[in-house]
């Protein structure tokens, strides 16, 4: 296990935010023009990111959505209502322009980085992939680890590279998205074992599983945690026996986010299964990370409560791809504006409820 | 009552959406890369923006919040924690670009418009303000009607003719915001008129409020309902004796907004107050509104209930300026562009659930 020690590095260098950035925020957000905490969760946001970013006056620089596109062997369970080649398919589709994702990432005027990290189909050439594709797919894990450890730590390494170079090049705010049909089942699974809880409590209908394909999602959740439970031992072991190479990515980004300081948004629930994992690595990761919607899907909800932090938007969404985040992203830049830009009751020469002040 | 005939026109102008539209939407969302219903929400947003514009490429354009300002002749009872000064300052605080509302319209894309519709204390030559004073704040409610039925037509003109300018600059995406120290009182009033409900249930904090604060604001609201509610017998009555010069304007927005077939979004509860008035003139601008968060205050609650409409956002907020207008804006443009932008599965060459499909 050589490829362990610049992630042992990356772990010793995760910090928790300093409560006394929070304190001074909200001091801060004390003299703008309004009711003290009547902007709500804007508030929060905003204090976040000022003491993450450790400043009063916090910027979002850069939103960036990393997607990261994978393809899982337990497809062969007949657990999506999707073709594998879906996954290949809608990669290009990413680099065309032609999906929700960078539909609400033009609008919210963020850039989308889109990787191949393990895609089974091959993807045409089309300007924009970045290819660091480390297998056609994860292995079956209804029947052994869907990757090795250094597969797994390979796709870790990816998640880290690319935060770190969206960081690099003055990224304030990132974002995590995947695609890769099966991957609900296989955040079913590492969420089961997470949160110790039987496959009929976390699976859901995913992209619209009907009954029969729901009870083969459920039996293959059950069949992988009678397999490889008991070898469970450490967060590695969860993502390389039940995660695939997108979540394991996803992962690397949290842990690189919160090394270098930078908030991360979390899509729903595949993203939120990855960060969970995470902060099985360092606790101290929350402090970076934003929660951006709840799904429809039933495992989201047992997520977010272990981790507890309410997400900032309940909308319905079930589709992944970083929209969630995309959202999210939308709100807290709103958050940091209004914490950045308001005038302060001394200086607009406003009255605060204490009485009348006298003007600038 | 001679200045009822327009008034009277406008209703008669108003037509339910045309539910024809919502299924043409609704089947087009089926053919987009994505699976059917899997963005929630913006799903619903996108078709409705549809059905209004009776088009299924809808547009924003040129989204502008109306913020309408007035003063409360109630705050001689000490309903408020602020003094009524604070209602000009404001307003010249919005003018100055120093407000929350200017950081988030800024941020988010959204044309601002000032209007003071009746605030009692001076506003210092600002550029950009849109004069429309009716008077220096309505009289106190628990002794006289706030408004004679005259002035609340003038300030529901007023809405209305604001809202009709928007409409032929090219606003398709319209909000309405509030400021006026004392205006949760005059809401909440209003609201437990119409819902019928006693006053402790939907008088809230508002700014801040405390225990005997909230004793005043309750003990006035009640005195107002002795008074007022046995001469209450259409919506005019309600608007002229217990709300305000703002919320009669923003009832005029809503009333213009359904019948120039545009679509609005309602702030929080003041501003859902006087929607809820203007749900009474006619059901159908229920239509073409999109409440946009849900306000921490009690009454807002039980008017969400009434009109029946789950708002998009709940980020505990209770500032008003149409602050929460201005993150639904964001949502519901996310929403259009995901509509109008995306591939379909045909022309992307994606395979849907039924199976591989040929590429374009």
């Amino acid at each position: 296990m050589e490829g362990r020690g610049p992630l042992n590095n990356l772990l010793q260098s995760i910090e928790p935010v300093d409560p006394r950035w929070i304190e001074r925020a909200e001091a801060r957000q004390c003299q703008l023009t309004k009711p003290p905490g009547s902007l709500g969760r804007l508030e929060e946001l905003a204090n976040r990111c000022a003491a993450i970013q450790q400043t009063l006056t916090p910027q979002i620089r850069r939103p960036t959505i990393l997607v990261f596109a994978g393809d899982h062997g337990v497809c062969s369970e007949g657990v999506s209502t999707y073709p594998q080649e879906v996954t290949a398919q809608m990669v290009t589709n990413f680099l065309r322009g032609g999906a929700a994702i960078n539909a609400l990432a033009r609008t919210g005027d963020i850039r989308l980085e889109v990787v191949d990290v393990g895609v089974a189909n091959a993807i045409p050439e089309v300007r924009g992939l970045i290819r660091r594709r480390l297998a056609a797919g994860t292995r079956n894990f209804c029947r052994e680890p869907a990757m090795t450890k250094n597969e797994a730590i390979a796709a870790l390494d990816v998640g880290i590279e690319l935060a770190n170079h969206a960081v690099d090049a003055g990224c304030t705010l990132m974002g995590i998205g995947e695609m890769g049909i099966g991957n609900t089942t296989a955040a079913s699974a590492v969420v089961a074992a997470l949160a110790g809880l039987p496959a009929e409590t976390v699976v859901g209908r995913g992209t619209g599983a009907d009954d029969a394909c729901m009870n083969r999602k459920i039996g293959a959740v059950k069949r992988a945690l009678d397999l490889h439970l008991r070898h469970i031992q450490e967060p590695l072991d969860l993502l390389s026996r039940l995660s695939g190479f997108e979540i394991a990515a996803m992962c690397g980004c949290c842990l690189a986010a919160a090394a270098r300081k930078c908030a991360l948004v979390v899509d729903g629930f595949i993203a939120t299964a990855s960060a969970a994992v995470a902060l099985q690595w360092h606790p101290s990761v929350k402090d970076y990370l934003f929660l951006s919607h709840r799904s429809t899907e039933p495992g989201h909800s047992r997520l977010l409560e272990m981790i507890g932090q309410r997400p900032l938007l309940n909308l319905d969404m079930r589709l992944g791809e970083g929209t969630g985040g995309a959202l999210a992203i939308g709100i807290i830049r709103a958050a940091v504006a209004a914490f950045t830009e308001m005038a302060t009751f001394e200086s607009a020469g406003v009255s605060d409820s204490a009485g009348p002040k006298p003007g600038p």
